[in-house]
Parts: C-alpha cells; structure tokens; sequence
C-alpha cells in the first residue's frame, strides 16, 4: 500500500465505507465508478410516476409569510477539475507538497435566471443561499451530472416532498434528481429556523457525491437585526483516495489543504466579523483561532469549539486584534495533513 | 480477514480493546468466551464478606424525601437470541443486508413484583426507570447470567456502595453481582438530579456485557411539571464481531440496524414530543432529525448535535410537520452502517 | 506488529501521522530523532534577524490595566525521566500492567526568579500561570531542549509577536525559540479573558514537542470573585510508540496510566471544588466523575461532558457525597487504556 495512503489513514483521517449498488467502497480504496454503479439503481416508484422534473414544474407554491420575500435560486450541479493545494506549499510549517493534487470535484454552480449564464467559477462550497425570516427560498436545482443527486437543506421548514432525501420505495422526485432534469425545491425560512445550516447532496449515491463537493451553506438572517461586516462560511472535510483517485487524502477546508491554499480570511478592527463552519466528513473537529476569543451559545468565552458532522457553528466578535494570525482544527493529525489557515486583519 | 469485517472497521466504526483476566480483546476480532475468562476473577474482598447478596438485604434504608415515593423495581440480566437487521432490509437504501445477524445479546428484563414474572419480551435498551423529583428508586436486582455484572446509574444521587462499579480490591458488592445472587440498589432523585440518563453495566468484565446490551434509562422528572405527549428513548452504540461473534459489525440503535429495523419513532401533529438520546460505545456521533429543529441546551436553535459515550441529550419540540421523516446520526460511515431510522408523523 | 501497539491503535487510540523534516512519523511507529530532523529547519528571517532572544530582552513593555498587576513566571523546557505507571498495576481493574513504562518526557519546569534553581520536580502538565481580570502574564522562557519550541497560549489577548506559533517565513522571534535561548512573552488578562485555559508548545516540531509533555494550565479569575476551595487540573491525552519509544500506548492523565497512577485527586464534604480539564490529543474525550453532577455552560445537570483537543472545560460543584469515586473518561477504550483515576472525599 502507498505510504502516504497508509499514513493519511493511520493519521485519524476519518475511515468510511460504504456499498452502493452492491459494491464496497471504502475510503482507502480506489476511487469507484459512479456513473457505472448508479446506473443499477431503480428509479423510485413515485420519481417515475412523477410529472414533476423536465420541465419544471412547482411541486407546491410557494408562499412567503407576510412581508417575506421569494428568493430564487438556480443552481447546476457539475462537475469541474479541482486543485486542493494550488500553491504545492504548506504555509504553515514551510514545506512542499509534492504529488498530483488534481481531481475531478463536483459543485453546486449559481446561474443566472432560467439557468442563463454561470455567474462564476465552480465553489467548494457551492453558492450561500441568503434570505430573512419570513422569507422563503425557491432553488431551481438542474442535475447535469450523469448520477441522480439531489439537495437537501439543513435548518428551515420544508414538507417530506421537499426533504430532498432518498428513501428508498418511498422517495419523493425531490429526492432522484435522475441526469439532466430538474427540480424546483421550497423552503420556508419561518421563524425560528433563523441561522446558518448546510445543504448537501442526499441522494442514492450518498455519501460519495457529497465527499466530491456537493455541499454549500443557507444564512437565514433574522429580520432587521444588523449584519455583521464580514461572512466567512468554512466547510471541515477530508477527501480520501476513493473520492480523489489520488495517492494520498488530505485534511480540507472549502476543497483545499494547507495554509495558503484554504481561504486567506480578512477584517479590519473595527469590523463585526461572523464565521461559520460546518463538518461534512465522518470526522469531528474544533474551530480555533488565534488571538482571539468569542461567547460560545451557552455564553462561555472560548477560543475553540468541538463540531461534529453537519453540526454548524457561528462564532462572532468585534475585531480587535491586527496582524496574521492562524484558525485551524485542533485534531493534530488533521492540522498536519491541511486543516489550517490565515486569518489576516488589517488595522 | 473478513471483507465486511475490515470493512466495518475501515468505516469509522470505533475500534476497542481491553484486557479481561489478561486477554486481549480486539473489537473486530473473535468473541471471547466471557465465562470462562470471568472464572478467573478473584471475588473482591469486600463482596466476600458481605450478606448483603443472596437473599436480598438492603443495605441502606430508602427514604424518599418528603412527599417522595418509593419506586420498586424488579430487573434480571439474562441472555436471549436477538436479531439485529430482523427484515434483512435496509429501507433507506433499499438493499437487502446479507448473511446472519443473530446473537446472544445481554438484556436487563424487567419483572413483576418479587421477580414473579418477565412484565414483557426482552428489550434493548432495558427499562426505563420513572421517577420525580424527591423519589427513590429501588431497583432488585438479579443476576441470572454466568459472569458477574452490575447496574451503575448516572445522574441521581447515591452513596459509593450503591455505585454498582466494580473497583478491584475496593469494590462494594453491588459492583460485583455475582452469577444467580441479588443486589438491591437504592439511588435518591433528590432535587438537581432531574434529567434522562443512562445506566449500564460497571462490573468486572466491563464494557463487555454492556456492548452485549447491558444499559438502560432513568427518567426524572421534575415534580409536578408537564409530561411530554410522546418519549422516544435511543441508544447508539455498535456491535462489532467480538461482540456478536457475527462476521460484519453493525452500527445500531437500540440493538436494531438499518431503516425499518430500528425503531419506527411516531407522533401526532400537536404533541409535545421528547427524544431522549445517548451513546453507548466508543464512538462520537450526532442525532439528526430530518424536517425539524429544537432548541439546545444553550437555547441555540439547531437540527443537529453531537454526543459522546454516556453523554444524554434531550430534544424537545411541539410537532408540526406530518410526514415520513429521517432520524440519523450524521457521522456518514455510522449512517451507512445502519444508524438511521423512521420517524412518522401523522396529521 | 508487536500485539500491545497493534492493540493499542486497534483500541480507538486517535492515530497521527506528522511529516517534520521530510520524514512521516506515524503514531504506531518508531520514535523518530527529532532532535536530528529538527537540525535540517531552516531558521526563519525574522528569528535570525532578532535581537531580542538571548539574552532576554523584552519585545513589549508589559502594561497591567490599571489596578492590574505584573504577574512573573520563569519557565524553562527540560527533559526528564518519566514513569508513565509507577505502581505497575491498574487499581481499577485490579491488574498489574507488564513491560517498560518509562521514556523521556519534556517539560515545561518553573524556575525562581531570575532562572534561579527549580520550584520543584519536573510535572505533567507544567506550572499554572495564575491571574486575575486586567494582569499582564510576563513569562520568560527558557529553552534546555536540542529542538526550537515554544510557548503558545489560549484565551488570553497578545500580539502576533507573542502568539508563540511557528509560522513558516512569517514566523516571529517568539514562534521559534532555539535551543540554549531565551524569550520573554508578554500575555495580557484583559477584562474578557477570564477562564481556564490551556498553553502548548506550538514551534515548527509541532505536535511532537507537546505529546512529549510541554503543556499545562492558565488560569485567568474574575478578579474579587471567591476562589474555590479546591482546583483540580487534568490534561488527557494520549502517549503513543512514536512519542515514547515504549513497546505499546497509553490514555493518559497528567502523563500517568491507569487508576492509582493517574493523579488521586482529594476534597472535603462543603468545600467548593473546581475541577479543570483540557485534551491534547488527537482525540475526543468525555469527563465523567461518579457520584456527582454539575450544571454545564449552558445551565444543564450534567455528569458527563464531550471535550476536543484544546477544548477547556471546568466543572464546578459544592462538594456533599463523601467516599472514593472514580473520574474517568467514558470513552470504554481510553477508560481501558488508562484514563480514569480516584477521587477521594472525606467526610
């Protein structure tokens, strides 16, 4: 077996597997076939039944409450190749990466309206889905992949319709998005779901598809309450050898490892900064970041947060403190294999 | 070695070891012969001379607060066939799962008044132990298995001989119960104890007969506060091979794996419903409730949350959504091992 | 493989794997010479162009907020015999623990003034750096080792300069102490910054120097509010082959293994106790005390808590249940490598 293979799972790198279409696929193995492997899975009795995917036709109108607004989306899950280290350094601990560190991801893209034009590159993770409380979010979702994947939101209210979940002899349309089609999902962000939640993909073939990108954040702000002056929106994720195909897997934050390849945060004192993580692995991690402090929910000070997958976190302060500082995960292991990043506030 | 056994522990699932009467036992290896290895444990000294085991002496005298109630139980450990994936079928994935999953499983089996009768079928978890505020739980306890176990509460109040831990050359005798001897427990739920807790096995082969299903809950509730409409209790915790002695290891909730196995949860819209969660192995995982959200600890609205080994979590919510929903635990190698089932509400 | 470590890992140690001057160390591996591999990292510029290392010249001028107080502590890494299991047996499990279980730990070691002789024997964790609301932490820092390390704290305010992280070319004089130097930190204990917190070395050996030993305690009090009666302080963490060098791993507390060799921590019935725990590993960990509850951040009666690396947690509770009890961590394969000892209250 290839050393780094060995040593990224001997590292506490999350170990998964999993037997889609009758087929083990483990998380140190080789990467699997998907397209091949989805092609034995039965379309669900209600998806073929359904009328409701190609063209697109609304499932349920959507009815924001008083004063809210609809607030359409229109998203194309593709896929793209994928750098996680771009730099091929660790800024961190001043070194080389060496080896491919290419791989074919799969993304949520933001279009423009009746799915126009891309609005912009591919994103790990994909587009935030903004909206208040009241409103209420339409996502015209088109699967151009050739798997059936679907989206499934974390947070605000929706009916089982809606779930955008497999399962199984009962899965509603929304939950097979077969290749090429589409389908319009609706979610009320009523009271009470205010937050920041993840969507992911919750198809058949899960969890691969969502390992290869298909992940992104909804930010349900409460109505009128002041935005902070900073979003930073963070997703903790491993990709293994089977959902890369390359020789060794990496600690990632948003598709990339390694500090200067992970998002390079930015503020100003002054500022009111919000970041938000999300884990999307089989890992738990922590949220550290140095030079600073912040109330966790239970209003403890801490500088550091344990999460666990699709948990989602929000840490908020004012900023006070320039210069260039770290945010990382405080699993050792999962530091050294990519999990870390700058954090750099001007003053 | 076993494809779905190193595939099992390649998943995440939590490897364990310990040494029982100098052996060594290793999660995905053979099961140990229990018996024999507890032949071998000396009889604390304390136990020796104690008679307080056989016939049934209480060793302190329950009193209940004022305006408390005596709550009598009559619990016996025993063994009986169990069949962890009864329907052979995952309904979330829709696949059928292969090969046996039958095994002597370990139960606490409540009985009527006297130990006069089985009150119904064994059950993992074992009873759940009710009281209030101010109450005192007695709980007779039998041993009808062939190794020393015990019963070993969390939350409530009790002086160490009623810890039900075995401590080596310091244990008390109801931390070693032995083979067809009793022991009665007497634990105060004195005000600041109320909550929903575990309580398992602490005894000389531990976490042995606990992994084989020695664990259960207590609920106390606060006097004279509303009862929930609906209480949903799960355990997550695994089953590996050394466990079971089966080929593969499972990930299950209440002794049950994959949708349509595990415990179809119900309720009705309008209920109050209390879930009440908590984790028996070596593992970390998340509860996850599709189409719903609560509160937390910390008043933090969420959908998600992470527990450890013997850690309680209770999630509370006013029903409002019919449908078929997901309940899972997020760690995507648990989930795809069978930790997910039903939850159904009806209009 | 020999068993022990193969059992040890197989046990749901958390495994790592670093790679330090080119070369991976993986946790179930050999121990590395970390003092030659360190030998081949390059002096960063801003360390090389430094005057303030050697002899000790301080980079700020330490300020206390008004009414605040200038707090000295002298503190040099120092390496040291250690014994892992001094009484070679498990009082828990009533076993006696076979093979070597002393390797060379590090140490952070508190000088008097001036780095005049040592307070005391070298400890596991090192000293508690005490303060109160708006005190300036000065600590001077001392490297005996053969291998840059440093001192990074959590929780309280500093500048990038004295954030003691190794920062690849961007690291400060501070991030890169070099064998034989000096290095004087200046933290401060603003209003806010209140709690208990860890410090860990975090220089460019990073995670080695610190699985070796070099962490310990902050504790920053409300200033004017009442101490109590007892802290206790604990670090789990694991000692694996690659840290130690021995033939298998241990769960650790404050370095040592198992129930009688683990600290035996002691309080009176009235007292006030605090007890304090952080994790240094590359695992989750839950504290467990029996016998006993707490409310946690949130206002929850508890007895059982998760915890990550570098997570703080402090329990606090007015002690009334006299006799031995056991703290623990309820993760069944830490608790059976080792992590849980005494406590003790008398009457």
């Amino acid at each position: 077996m290839n050393l780094d293979r060995r040593a990224f799972l001997g590292a506490g790198a999350g170990a998964f597997v999993c037997t889609l279409a009758g087929q083990q696929i483990a998380s140190d193995g080789p990467e699997p076939d998907l397209e091949k492997l989805s092609a034995g899975i039965e379309v669900p009795p209600k998806v073929r039944a359904s009328a409701r995917q190609n063209p697109l036709t609304p499932a349920q109108t959507p009815t924001p409450a008083p004063g809210g607004t609809r607030r359409e989306y229109w998203i194309v899950a593709t896929k793209a190749r994928w750098n996680i280290v771009p730099t091929k350094r660790d800024e961190m601990m001043n070194k080389k990466i060496t080896g491919s560190t290419k791989f074919t991801g799969w993304f949520y893209r933001e279009y423009t309206e009746n799915f126009g034009a891309p609005k912009g590159p591919v994103s790990m993770p994909g587009p935030v889905l903004e909206a208040e409380t009241g409103d209420t979010l339409v996502v015209n979702f088109r699967n151009d992949l050739k798997i059936p994947v679907t989206m499934h939101p974390h947070g605000v209210q929706y009916t089982p319709e809606m779930d955008g979940a497999y399962k199984g002899q009962f899965t509603d349309p929304g939950g097979f998005v077969q290749p090429g089609k589409t389908f319009q999902y609706v979610w009320d962000c009523k009271e009470g779901t205010e937050g920041v939640w993840p969507y992911h993909d919750h198809g058949p073939m899960d969890p691969m598809p969502l390992y290869k990108g298909l992940f992104g954040f909804i930010n349900v702000r409460k109505k009128g309450a002041p935005r902070p002056d900073v979003d930073h929106y963070l997703v903790f994720h491993q990709i293994t050898t089977a959902t890369s195909g390359l020789a060794r897997g990496f600690q990632c934050i948003n598709g990339r490892a390694y500090t200067g390849n992970t998002p390079t945060l930015r503020a100003k004192v002054g500022q009111r900064v919000a970041q938000h993580i999300t884990a999307m692995d089989v890992n738990f991690h922590t949220y550290h970041l140095h030079g600073h402090r912040w109330k966790n929910a239970a209003g403890k000070v801490v500088d550091n947060e344990t999460l666990g997958p699709a948990d989602s976190l929000t840490v908020e302060f004012t900023e006070d403190n320039p210069g260039r500082w770290f945010y990382h995960c405080h699993v050792f292991s999962h530091l050294h294999e990519g999990m870390s990043g700058w954090y750099i506030v001007e003053p």
